[in-house]
């Protein structure tokens, strides 16, 4: 039985009564001066501890299998071994597959000006002498993919988010007629925030449907690729070979790096797509760099071993990680689940769990929990100009404070969040 | 007494019988069927063998010396104590340096793609809509800065360069009254390839001129900046003071980079400008990174100590580098001394010998040389779109290669020089 009663059903007088008990809570959390952060998917110290090896990596070599000296310049692509290591991982052909530099966040920002100043292989004209250029946001979703395109006036259109990817018939009624849609920003597993995992069919449907632009390309970010939760981590589609299939094979651009599994700032990022693309980004990319740090790849590569090696690793967050989230959700339920004010999802992966509050009151809740010492994203964040036209999403990130720190905020958010309801409720 | 007689001096006769030795010579070369190369300014394996060090560095430590755990997100400026030893070294105050990844490079090429599709902070509009966009060339001068500029679109315009700057009477013609002008490539400390340093009065006046486009930039890329081939370094010009002084504080946009001091694929690049450059780049790249690898920022702090420790490696790198450059002089002077066919710059630091062979030969030269098997940077490479309208101009890069592999290389170029000017004054 919940403890919580469902807010909406109490009387006007149930309602004052519980407007009071819950200020008297949250005066109690006020006072304990707490200093908690759950704003950010980084990766808690523990987890980083499990990558300590590569700090003293590669030790007295400095070659790797094809004989290369990794310390001089050259060898655009990465290393061959550590992009077959991920082409398995990725399920993406290791000639297919560039290794770069510490972020992928890079790399997408970087496709997104060639784009613009040079056009992509299918382009008539460079994006910026469109008359205008939009991209789809699945929202909610991650904030620095929107502020990529918004940086560069690119319109950026949320469209809604399922649990199994975008909806597809908002989606292909927005690409099919407007040329203007050039591209389309996903995070196809354990996407950020919601922990929607893309299902085969939703992939197929983005790699095959009608688009007004020749040019549209989908990046796909698959950022928690094998950062799963649960024992079974969700497959990664054969998107390059299903765009192929569907005479798109320029389609997808697949972006992937090690930062939440190794460093989060010294990791190695991967780029994936269609030999034309790989082409046509390489030849930019050449301009601007005489190679990636290929010692960090040697790194990796030797702190790996393989793709197994990648997996066992994995199972060792996940042992750090899946309390903390148990412990949200635990906690979630506990405080909100009879009260009829929040829906939350339960992820499998990635770093976050997607909290909707009551309408109209989620920028309050983080105001509360910030005047009570708990920082959260800001409210909004997980949508195109940071606006949430609902006002109910709150991106939670439990992945930093330690399982203790996670439950003290947990309780105190789910304080704030009832007394939000409630203040609401009373129209104040 | 030089063993080459002046090719001038021969009469008709003479000068067959002198075509017929070298042609002899040339057969022989070509018959040792070489394979040698002195394409590109790439450490020798020697050289990155002093900083085989880092390879098992920072060790059991992740921790800067304000505490930062240099393995998470964060850090956009890079780490404030290997930022304060480059500051010293690079003139720059330390608020004013950045430290990236690792490549200067990309830095360069990212700060072109805001001036076009942001501008600068005195930019009327993005570079991409004005008419018309110029960047001056010193030539020669550095291939991969003009393939930036001209991968983009923006007429690279070349400017004589002597052996203390460019010529400045061009360049301020050029600057005061085109505000289609907008930037200009420099390599102010042993420039690539001639050696160039600039001299304060050069560096006050690039400062300091009048420029019609209120945007006018100058890349100062001090990427030789502790590279000296001799006991005493010049030094690095306080450039962005005398800017300031001169009423343009956001005039240079001064680069560096670790590429030539560790290893050439991964070093540390570095940044310094004006407080309001550092705020804009700071700005636009906070899009593209959450920071830049800083383990390998606490590596090579680690590794140097301090700027003396800097000196001190660089004084091993001439160990290695001076003999090199001291026998590519001597042959040159051997060979080529009395023939009155070619002239050379002896450089004091940096990575190259800028070697000017009879006008019209040039491509010959390296064609030649490329039949023997040695390879040369393409003739022209160090001018605006390869071309070098006199076709004189051969870049010889001896740090790659053997002292014995330089040898032979550079008595092979000499016969290749000698019989394409003995060629060409008979008309051939």
């Amino acid at each position: 039985m919940p403890s919580q009663p469902a807010i909406d059903a109490l009387t006007p007088d149930e309602l004052a009564a519980e407007h009071e008990r819950l200020s008297a809570t949250y005066a109690e959390l006020v006072a304990k001066g707490l200093s908690l952060d759950l704003t950010r998917g980084k990766p808690a110290p523990e987890q980083l501890d499990l990558s300590n090896a590569l700090l003293a990596l590669p030790g007295d070599s400095y070659r790797d299998g094809t004989g290369l000296d990794t310390r001089n310049y050259g060898g655009l692509a990465g290393l061959p071994e550590l992009r077959a290591i991920f082409a398995e991982l990725l399920n993406v052909p290791v000639d297919n597959l560039l290794a770069g530099n510490n972020a992928s966040l890079e790399i997408m920002h970087d496709l997104v000006v060639l784009g613009l100043l040079h056009g992509t292989p299918d382009s008539e004209r460079p994006w910026s002498q469109e008359p205008a250029v939009k991209f789809l946001a699945p929202s909610p979703g991650y904030d620095r993919h929107f502020a990529i395109s918004e940086s560069f006036g690119i319109e950026t259109v949320p469209v809604p988010l399922h649990h199994d990817g975008p909806d597809m018939d908002v989606v292909r009624a927005l690409v099919a007629d407007d040329p203007a849609v050039k591209g389309m920003w996903t995070v196809p597993t354990y996407s950020n925030p919601t922990g929607a995992v893309y299902s085969e069919d939703v992939t197929r449907a983005l790699m095959s449907m009608p688009a007004a632009a020749p040019d549209f390309r989908v990046v796909w970010d698959n950022a928690y690729a094998v950062h799963s939760l649960v024992e079974d981590c969700a497959p990664a589609h054969d998107v390059l070979g299903i765009a192929a299939e569907a005479g798109n094979p320029n389609r997808p651009l697949v972006l992937a790096s090690t930062s939440k599994i190794t460093f989060a700032g010294a990791g190695v990022s991967f780029f994936g797509a269609s030999a034309q693309n790989i082409a046509w980004y390489q030849e930019h990319h050449g301009k601007k760099s005489i190679g990636p740090d290929k010692v960090n790849q040697l790194r990796h590569l030797r702190f790996f071993g393989d793709a197994d090696g990648v997996r066992a690793h994995m199972a060792r967050h996940r042992e750090i990680l899946a309390p903390k989230f148990a412990r949200v959700l635990e906690i979630l339920d506990d405080r909100l689940g009879g009260a009829g004010v929040a829906r939350w999802t339960e992820p499998e992966g990635g770093y976050f769990v997607s909290l909707d509050v009551v309408p109209g009151t989620a920028r309050r809740v983080v105001r509360l929990a910030k005047e009570a010492g708990i920082s959260l994203t800001a409210a909004g964040s997980a949508f195109p100009s940071g606006t949430d036209p609902q006002d109910t999403n709150i991106r939670l990130a439990p992945s930093f404070p330690s399982l203790d720190d996670v439950a003290t905020s947990m309780d105190g958010v789910a304080t704030c969040v009832l007394l939000a309801a409630v203040e609401a409720r009373l129209g104040r």
